[in-house]
């Protein structure tokens, strides 16, 4: 929609993945999101702008290449992929999908650009989750290593943590390669945490609206720790709550692809973004929804649950960040009063909240996950 | 063979994926291989040692999973995967295939280990590939960088050369991943170019005959040189033929495999062994062979062609290689004595020499490999 908004031609290939994986996890939206042909009607409808929908499989060759050859897009913003870390956690099946899925489309993505639009633009959606949490400062995608009296500017280093964010550190493999042999051009966005209900667009028209989830598999943490808040939970901060990540505005992440898509790397070039803009620890995250319940008569419980996830607990976290700020983008950051305008919103849908939703049953390790809190850190 | 040979339960697990790809591309092992079944019958017969045999794919879980749950292995040798990287360029499909065939049926693998095997120690086949050709030494899969007055201990950064390599570089990260969370114990054998056709197995028998392959897809360097040379073919040094890289001699593959396996890591540690014995330029080797084939009174040219693969053609190389040799390894070095007892046995096999498999017809990237040598160094 935003680019549509911009006077561009829009073309949306989905094979509504995530709608399949809510179902099968009996889960849904807090907002209730309208079927993509809908949403495109409706769009058409208020701005005289139309959007193309193919709905398949960029898996099936024989359905995208198609469709590649006919658009020859300039632009492809590729978010087609399993988004969700405790969904590739679930099983083998899970894990085995979110890879299969991920890797093997984002390869066929690269030979249709090869083949038919080399010169277009790939911005891809990868994930701050992809450097782990080292005990050095994060680089934006490369690092110069002094090493033995030598200098080399190399891939920077991964530690990815769940199969989810394997499929992503492979993704930027494989592109960062099909960059060099064959000169395609290339954006990696590696996202933080995104937090946020609405968009200039959504805001529009309610049959606009996207989704919003809360679920352990889909949701993000401030999403669901506001979800928490209005349903009467506790918030469920996974062990001490000192894992920290970066976040940034659902706002804000489409001005960083409206930016990363003006401003095009030259043919040949892999680059990445690290796409957030504050770092915040869970227990932050907390404390601030906690407040704002506060501001709005709600007294909200924080519970310190087992952690579901191998990962460190507390650790040293500085990832860089300047390069889309280098471009303009201009942050909306995070306060109480955008945390207490998103309950606002959920208070709208709080009829809609699945309880059983709420707590996490995807362990990463079963048997370890069985240990007390204090044991484990 | 030789696991079986020291009184080891030895079980076989093979989907016969190389011999479909050499009927695919009407090629075939210069040695003439027996089926899998003939061969493990002839051992049984001249050593009274039983193979188990079993014929199928790793990435189908419901054949897999049986077999794990039965055998219940103490050590997994995993070399179950699409092996060659220009046949990983020939096309989006044949991409597909590799990344799908390596990766998921590795992660498989890890799945079925955790579930039925978690003590056993993975033995995985990597490659010397992984790494490309970084400016600065390279080390046995982890590097200790200091940056901005901090350190870490981080795994290698890594950058492959084809989507085999690549397929490499995820299974190195899901394999790690699987180790921390799970607490499975792993090694990687990030080895070397092979060359040699015999080990001590192989000679008991002519049935027992190792496959030796000279083809672009499936023969390596050296390998393919000396088929050359005996077919009166000049030797085809991709380039200028500075290209360095490790190799090892076909028994020291053996060698290494036992002495992995034989000093397993312990539970939850992922550990990578750089498997070669020593370094040479591409060209180094051409020369090394026509020098063998002199002594065997047989004239070789060697000839410049245009490098079909994107890669520098000259570059510093330092690989560590010292884990293993601390292991005990005795290694067999190239020498013209051994390069001449190779080019002894192909002339017993130079009528099976399919002269259309010599020269490369896959390109990297069929644009630039159409430029002439001079201008692309």
């Amino acid at each position: 929609m935003r680019f549509s908004a911009r006077g561009h031609d829009v073309a949306i290939v989905d094979n509504f993945l995530r709608r399949r994986y809510h179902t099968e996890q009996a889960t849904d939206s807090l907002t209730p999101i309208r079927s993509l042909h809908e949403r495109a009607a409706a769009w058409l409808e208020l701005t005289n702008h139309r959007i193309n929908t193919h709905v398949g499989d960029i898996n099936d060759y024989s359905f995208f290449e198609p469709i590649m050859i006919e658009f020859r897009p300039e632009a492809v913003i590729h978010y087609g992929e399993q988004p969700s870390a405790p969904w590739s956690m679930r099983s083998r099946r899970h894990a085995v999908e979110t890879q299969a899925n991920n890797v093997l489309g984002t390869l066929n993505l690269l030979f249709a650009m090869r083949d038919h639009a080399p010169e277009c633009h790939l911005i891809k959606l990868g994930t701050m989750g992809e450097y782990g949490t080292p005990n050095i400062d994060i680089e934006e995608g490369f690092i110069e290593i002094q090493h033995n009296g030598r200098r080399d500017v190399l891939p920077y280093p991964k530690q990815p943590g769940s199969f989810y964010h394997l499929s992503k550190v492979h993704d930027s493999h494989n592109m960062n390669f099909a960059c060099k042999v064959w000169g395609l051009r290339a954006t990696d966005l590696n996202q933080g945490v995104v937090y946020g209900i609405e968009t200039d667009e959504t805001r529009l028209d309610d049959r606009l609206c996207t989704r919003f989830d809360y679920d352990e598999s889909f949701g993000t943490a401030l999403n669901r720790f506001c979800v928490q808040a209005i349903a009467g939970h506790p918030l469920t901060v996974y062990g001490i709550g000192g894992q920290t990540r970066g976040f940034l505005n659902i706002r804000d992440t489409l001005q960083c692809v409206e930016l990363t898509a003006g401003n095009p790397p030259p043919s040949g070039e892999y680059r990445v973004f690290n796409q957030f803009t504050e770092q915040f620890s869970i227990m932050q995250l907390a404390e601030i929804v906690q407040r704002a319940a506060r501001e709005l008569g709600i007294e909200v419980q924080i519970s310190h649950i087992p952690d579901p996830r191998v990962e460190k607990e507390e650790h040293y976290y500085n990832a860089k960040h300047s390069k889309l700020a280098e471009l303009g983008l201009e942050p909306h950051l995070l306060s109480e009063e955008l945390v207490e305008s998103m309950l606002k919103v959920i208070v709208k849908h709080r009829n809609r909240i699945n309880a059983d939703a709420i707590m996490p049953k995807i362990k990463w390790d079963p048997e370890r996950s069985k240990a007390p809190i204090t044991e484990r850190v």
